[in-house]
């Protein structure tokens, strides 16, 4: 942690918003006056512009806003690092201070440092485009510029589900942690937290004694775990999933890096869990963060005599969604922008599959989203005529296919 | 309570859902058939009809619908007692088993046993139309045919809420139920609940230990209270607003009762507080009933983990509104159908006003339905220019007043 105060004092609460102005969204453009021109963020860095995108990328500063302005003007992160003071002054919203420090930036050795940094500790970083860089965290308004990350990243990752709440949970927030993640993670669904203290910590865990996934998604970068007494909690997690961050090794403390990190625990998730909040929660930033994302948000109802009820109980006045166990959640989640493909060679498309039992799992796989017929859904899948027409009524009430005509059904 | 058996197997628990097809609605139109025109239910009794309306009413098997038809169908009550069994038999939807209890009915002295008792007991009954009748019932698809009551009965009655619960409440429940009942009642809102062990009894009590106004509602007769133990809060209520009933002293017990005097708790308050209930709680019924009615349905959330909270858990997600204290409530309430006069000479239209402090109070007391001139409000007020123009900010703001143009305000 670089310093340890800075970020305590500031962050190290998921109770304290921090004051105003600095939980705004991550990009950091300093003294960033308005862009004349909207550019979108970057989604997809070419190969041979990697490494002058991550040593720009590494600049305390540039933002996606910055970065994507450099590439749109320059033509490529190559030509950025060739440019003098005098060429990047004349980048739309890019002033003197940021110019100097993009110039000293593209000079400087800190890529070739946290380079071997990564290496020493097994970190990988990626960038967008990169196949393991989670894709809905592309679709952000303001998507982390690389994300750095010790363990495994897989294809179902992206059923996954946030699931966050105070660092002093009461007993009946660490049940309800407990009871959910452990359910989710049972039925395939990667758990996102942020291995904070209290529901964070709880639910990581929750998911790996069950054998489920799970992502820790760090403030602090991934070689210096926060708080520093899950140390072993991150390392357990970097074989049952990973952990990561959008904070490099040598990075300056910052202002605002817990709320930032939260558009990131939401982002990759489909929807997000407020397990227990009190009325200024972090936990609460997290869900604004997933409501803006167009990401669900679930919350567990309490007492209103208990103080770390009030911040999910005003979510659910306000319009999120009252959960009270792990069903309540699969039957919200809209489908999957894009089918994945589980371990055991299973093919979701909607995370309410998760729920089928195995009859009615079989039946589904024989089913494409082309209409087919349903005879060779019979044919393919072994069972009586009967067993499977009465499937495919189950499967059509709980919305996972539809009939484009008597004889055929599709996804 | 005419038979405590079959009351207290069928009908005394709010936990239990009584069996399926008699938790319908009130009327018992003994072996109706559907009626072939739609006749609406009778909003005004003129005297002189008064009595051959009650002798009718009193007809086990007589309810809203054979009433009001026998009514359209003889010109008036009177005539009915003048049918013969022919006459009745043709009148549409009447068959000849209750037109042989129509017959009976019109010639029987129940009547004259009912009057006798009300005298010695103190109890008044209304028909609809009585100025005292609540007007609130009169709007209901299935309003009483009569109502028995003692106590007294205000204009400011018709503002009210009704707060209901289950009887087996937890401290949570009993906490949450005191609180908002004392706020709501000092407020100047008259609490209507069934009176019924837990919660129920603890609201009446609430709001009387304040000096508020509260009714009960009884299943049972005004002189048999239902449960016994509740004989001397019942007596203490009638001294704070009424206990009221639709149900004559010489009924014969009868299915569905309870769930029927429920339409009557809601059907009388402007919207229906759920404090605590069990998954298949009789105070559901109160709520669908309020739903039903075009009444707002507020439910206290609570733990997951608590049984009791499960029904208020189940509405708030099914789409009532989650509350936390007396001011979500009244924040909710929309304006009242007529203003009415407080006690204190101050007119209410709506039940926000009764948040308001005293300088608000009198501001908004200078103004008119029509357009006011701001002057004018000044003058009448007493008050400096400075302060009446902010107190119309915040009057404004909280949709209590219109500004129809810069130098009038209008409620």
């Amino acid at each position: 942690m670089p310093d340890d105060f800075v970020t305590k004092s500031l962050f190290d609460s998921d109770e304290l918003v921090p004051p105003q102005g600095t939980d705004g969204p991550c990009f950091d453009d300093t003294d960033a006056p308005p862009f004349e021109v909207a550019i979108p963020p970057i989604r997809l860095v070419p190969k041979e512009d990697r490494e002058p995108y991550l040593r720009l990328a590494l600049i305390g500063g540039v933002g996606p806003r910055t970065l994507a302005a450099l590439v749109h003007h320059f033509g490529s992160a190559r030509e950025v690092a060739n440019a003098t003071l005098k060429d990047l002054g004349k980048v739309s919203g890019i002033g003197p201070k940021l110019s100097t420090l993009i110039r000293e930036g593209t000079q400087s050795d800190l890529l070739e440092l946290v380079q071997q940094h990564c290496i020493e500790h097994s970190v990988q970083i990626l960038v967008p485009g990169d196949c393991q860089f989670p894709r809905m965290l592309l679709e952000l308004e303001n998507p982390p510029l690389f994300l750095m990350f010790r363990g495994k990243l897989q294809t179902n990752d992206s059923l996954a589900i946030a699931m966050v709440g105070t660092r002093h949970c009461t007993s009946y927030g660490a049940t309800m942690a407990e009871r959910i993640a452990k359910s989710l993670a049972r039925q395939g669904l990667t758990i996102v937290s942020g291995l904070a203290r209290g529901i964070d910590a709880i639910c990581h865990r929750a998911a790996m004694e069950v054998g489920g996934r799970t992502i820790g998604v760090l403030g602090s970068s991934v070689t210096e775990v926060y708080p520093p007494e899950h140390d072993v909690l991150a390392e357990e997690i970097t074989s049952h999933g990973a952990i990561l961050s959008e904070t490099h090794p040598f990075s300056k403390p910052k202002a605002g890096v817990f709320p930032q990190r939260n558009r990131i625990i939401s982002g990759l998730s489909l929807g997000v869990i407020v397990i227990e909040a009190a009325d200024r929660s972090g936990s609460l930033i997290t869900a604004q963060h997933a409501g803006e994302q167009g990401r669900d948000v679930f919350a567990v109802p309490g007492a209103v005599t208990s103080r770390m009820s009030r911040g999910c109980n005003r979510l659910i006045r306000d319009g999120a969604i009252l959960i009270q166990d792990a069903d309540d959640i699969l039957e919200h989640l809209g489908p999957l922008v894009e089918g994945i493909e589980l371990e055991n060679g299973a093919r979701v498309s909607h995370p309410a599959e998760l729920q089928l039992n195995e009859i009615e799992q079989s039946v589904l796989q024989c089913i494409e989203s082309l209409p087919t017929d349903i005879d060779s859904v019979v044919l393919k899948s072994g069972l009586p005529v009967s067993r499977v027409l009465s499937t495919l009524s189950v499967l059509q009430m709980k919305g996972l296919i539809k009939r484009p005509s008597s004889r055929t059904v599709s996804r």
